[in-house]
This record gives structure tokens, C-alpha cells and sequence, in this order.
């Protein structure tokens, strides 16, 4: 990688090769697979999108400190994707969030149907334990299995499926911030946390540089609920892409609530700085990451 | 395990085996879990629902003629069992089959909610990747590895889940013997399939013993299906536990309205004894499995 490659030409770098990875995952039309048209259009649909590819940059990055190439790591984070992907499929239909409207298209139950969304969400849930389980994820089994293992704590019952369950339980409740800083880092933080933990993974990295990682997902984790409760206050429906003002209209309690705007503004900053400050012992070669926080605590959408 | 045991206490040993397996694997009330209290309820009413617990019995029985023992081969079973429980709480929601009654209960988003269900289900499936990803499941990764591998391919697009969406696009349409068949082999067949070349991964079997109960596995859920269906015609709701006639209902195509109740009968018959006979290699340790042909072909509900 050039020294001076920047960390928005990495993003979108890593971003082309995730999605030339998940069309190879993800035949389009008439294939030797037993896959319905309609199912393989549908999941094509909910993965190749568009969307930042936040997760699977993340995997690539904490990858290559370890020492793994972008074709190395590649498969892992696009099973990560599917998760991502499956997730806003399920938590999308009306009798969850009911959106309309998601990366600026119809989401997925109002372009096919919901009894559709709901297969193409499972069909995508499955499919990431598939890609990882393959043996062109990785030669080591153990490796493989180590990271199946991790991807299906952080995507379940007490990681983001836990987590969407308790924010849909938490409509109309007062929340302490506790509850709710729990509530973020199993919904949003838990699969985050995975995707820098994964690079290590891969990389059989040692535990110190593991621990680093994982700390520096945690907090970016942190960073980036905070600021997407923010894009919820103060966001313009057009540029986020999606509906905003939703979790004051759903009645949810949020960080912002509690501590208000310039509070949070405040912690957001810290959270930066904190993040940045993880990845100290990888020298220059943690700039990319470190300019992942930055981005990530100032996004616009 | 006794020689004059029959198939029927057998089937009652091992479902009490996979439940307490079950059971371990999702705790009740307050635990150290972060898991939302509703969500691991949810959880238990799917999964610890009552049922034949044919396929965890399938893959004890097939093991055990691989020489692994029912402590080796329980949580595989169990696993199986996640994925067959969070299927049927997604095929009963409003957008698919929409049910009210599943074992003689009310189906888990009646019980539940809605949004629920679809977390609970999110929950098992991906419960079911942790559990046979676990060191606890087999001391060798690569098993371990393997086993989840088949059991995406098994539950996913080209396997369960892609057969429940060809089923819904049947609806009104005229399918031929050939496309009924593909339909069943996926959505119901795949993980009978499964569970049969789930005991050969775990004893580490020779590919003809796997090929075996893999050919076996093939012909017991073709007539897991014909049963099905035959008692969908003729099946009374109170002894089946569930509605019936559905399929008529709901304009879909089966075999027998393809090719009567007589010929689906005497197909059933035949594809008994193929069953029975794809053991042969097996001798009397068969006798077991070749007695679960006998009591699929001839169920009542």
C-alpha cells in the first residue's frame, strides 16, 4: 500500500474489492445453483446495495496490520457484510422499524415483499457462516472455525440480534445510561468490535495486538452510535439517506436524551482521540484506522 | 446401548437428550447472559416446544454407527435443532404461512409479537453456528469446521431456505413431478440430508459408510415429505397439531395431487424399503435407522 494513500481512497479501495468479492458469493439470473431467481435478486439486492462498507474496511485494515493481504482477508469481510446486510433486511420490516426507505432506495420488503425479506435475510445470515466455514477463507480449519465462533456470539442472542431486541423493548422507556451503553455495544458495537478483532484473527496475531484491536473496535463502536444519534437530531433525511428524527419519534430513549447535544458532542471527541490512542503501538502503520475514528466521529451521513 | 432397544424408546431417549442439551444452551430468567430476558423466552418456546426431535435423533443414530457416542454427537444434534425450530417460527409468521397453531400451541409470534419471532428465529439460526462451532462440539477443528460448512449449504439459498421461497412462488402455479421434487429435496430434505452425513463427519466415517447414510438420509426425507403431504389430505388438525389442508388452500402443487393418494401410497411403501435397504452395509447396527423408515413412512402425525 503507498504511504500516502489516504484513508478515503483505502475506504473506497476496500469497498470496490468487498463487493467484487459478494457478486462472486452472490451469482445474479440463471445459474447451476438451485438458488430461486427471486431469492438470489432479492439478497443481490440487499448486499450490493451500496452503503460505506464501514465493517468489512475495518476487517481489511486490522488485517493488514497483521500482517494478511486484502485476498486474505476479503472472504471474512464480506461474511461480515452479509450479516450487516441481513440485519437491515430484518430490522427494516414493518413489524420491526418499518422503513421505507434505506441508502436512498426502497428497502428490501418494499422492493420484493416481506415474506421475500425475510428469506433473503435468513438466506444472507446463513450464507456468512457459509463463507467463512470455506476453506478459501482461510487454509487453517482451527482459524476458521475461531472466526464462525466469534461472528456468531457477536451477531447473536447477546450481540446485535440482543441488542435490536432490547432497543425495540426499549419504546417508551426511561433507559439510565448504563442500559443504554449496553443496548449500543451489543446492537452496533458487538459486530464492530468483530471486524477489528477478526484482522487478528486471521493474522494469528499475538494477544497484545489482538487486545489493541479489539479495544480500538470498542470504541469506535462507541464513536459511531453516538454519531449516528446525532445524524437522528440534527440530520437532513436527503443527505443521511434514510428517515431521520426516527428514535424520538419511536419514543427511544437515546445517549442524547440523556446528556444532551453539546454533551455529546464533547464524549464524541474524546471517543476519537481515545480510538486513535489504541492503536498506538502499530506506529505509522495504524494511520489509516486512526483516520477511520476521525471520519467516523464527523460523518455527515 | 441395549440390543432389544426399540426405534420408538430410542426416539424418546434421544429427544431427552437434545433437550437438556437445548436447555443448557438457552437459560432461563436472569443469567450472566446479556441476552434480553423476552428474547431468551422467545427462544425457549421455539426450540424447547415439544416435537419428535427426529433429525437430533437422526444424526445420534447415524453417529452411533460411526462410533461416536450420544455426549459427541449431542450438540451437533442440537444445532440441527435450532435451525429446524427458528424455520418453523418464520414459515408460521403473517407474511408466509401465516399460522396460529404449531404443535398445538400458539405459534411464537402469536405467543409473542411479531418482531419477536423474527429476532428469535435470527437468534436460533445464528445460536445454531456458535454451538457447532464450539470446542465442546468436537475436539478437532477441522470436524467442527466441516460440520457448519454443510449446515449452511444445508439451511441456506440453495438448501432449506431456498426451498420455503420456491414453496411460497408455487403458489397458484402448475409444477411438474420434477420441480415438486427439487422443492421438497431442498426444503425439507437438505437437512434430513444432513443429519444423517452429520453422524459420518463426526466419526469420521469412510466415504462409502457417509455415502450410505448420506443415500439413506435422501430417501427418508422424500418420504418425510410423501407422509406430510399424504397427511395434509387426509390428516385430522386435532391428531396432526396443526392445520391441515393447507396445501390445497393455499393452491399449491404436490405430488399427490400430481399422481393420486394410491400411486403416492405405494410410492411411500417403495421408498421405505430403498431406505431401509441403503443400510444393509450397517447389518443389524442399521436396525434402528431402517425402523425410522418404517415410522416415517407410516406416521400420523
Amino acid at each position: 500500500m503507498p504511504a500516502d494513500i489516504t484513508f478515503q481512497q483505502r475506504l473506497s479501495q476496500t469497498a470496490g474489492l468487498v463487493e467484487d468479492c459478494l457478486d462472486g458469493w452472490l451469482p445474479a439470473g440463471k445459474t447451476d445453483h438451485a438458488t430461486s431467481p427471486r431469492l438470489a435478486e432479492a439478497m443481490r439486492y440487499s448486499a450490493l446495495g451500496g452503503g460505506k462498507r464501514l465493517r468489512p474496511f475495518l476487517v481489511l485494515e486490522s488485517a493488514r496490520l497483521c500482517g494478511v493481504n486484502d485476498e486474505g482477508a476479503v472472504n471474512t469481510a464480506a461474511a461480515l457484510e452479509c450479516i450487516h446486510c441481513y440485519s437491515l433486511a430484518h430490522d427494516d420490516l414493518p413489524a420491526m422499524d418499518d422503513d421505507d426507505l434505506r441508502r436512498g432506495r426502497p428497502t428490501l420488503h418494499r422492493a420484493f415483499d416481506e415474506a421475500t425479506a425475510i428469506l433473503a435475510g435468513d438466506a444472507l445470515l446463513t450464507l456468512a457462516f457459509e463463507i467463512v466455514a470455506d476453506a478459501s477463507t482461510h487454509p487453517d480449519a482451527a482459524v476458521r472455525c475461531e472466526l464462525a465462533l466469534l461472528l456468531a456470539r457477536g451477531a447473536g442472542r447477546d450481540g446485535m440480534v440482543g441488542g435490536q431486541m432490547l432497543d425495540l423493548e426499549a419504546a417508551g422507556l426511561t433507559l439510565g445510561e448504563a442500559e443504554i451503553l449496553r443496548l449500543q455495544a451489543m446492537k452496533t458495537g458487538a459486530l464492530i468490535r468483530y471486524a477489528c478483532e477478526a484482522g487478528a484473527i486471521l493474522g494469528g496475531a499475538s494477544a497484545e495486538k489482538r487486545a489493541a484491536l479489539r479495544r480500538y473496535g470498542a470504541l469506535l463502536g462507541q464513536a459511531f452510535q453516538l454519531a449516528d444519534d446525532l445524524l437522528d437530531v440534527e440530520g437532513d433525511a436527503a443527505v443521511v439517506g434514510k428517515a431521520t428524527a426516527k428514535d424520538a419519534d419511536a419514543g427511544k430513549a437515546t445517549l442524547i436524551g440523556l446528556i444532551g447535544i453539546e454533551q455529546a458532542r464533547l464524549r464524541l471527541a474524546a471517543l476519537e482521540s481515545e480510538a486513535r490512542a489504541a492503536l498506538a503501538s502499530f506506529g505509522d502503520d495504524g494511520r489509516i484506522l486512526a483516520d477511520a475514528a476521525t471520519f467516523v466521529a464527523n460523518r455527515s451521513h
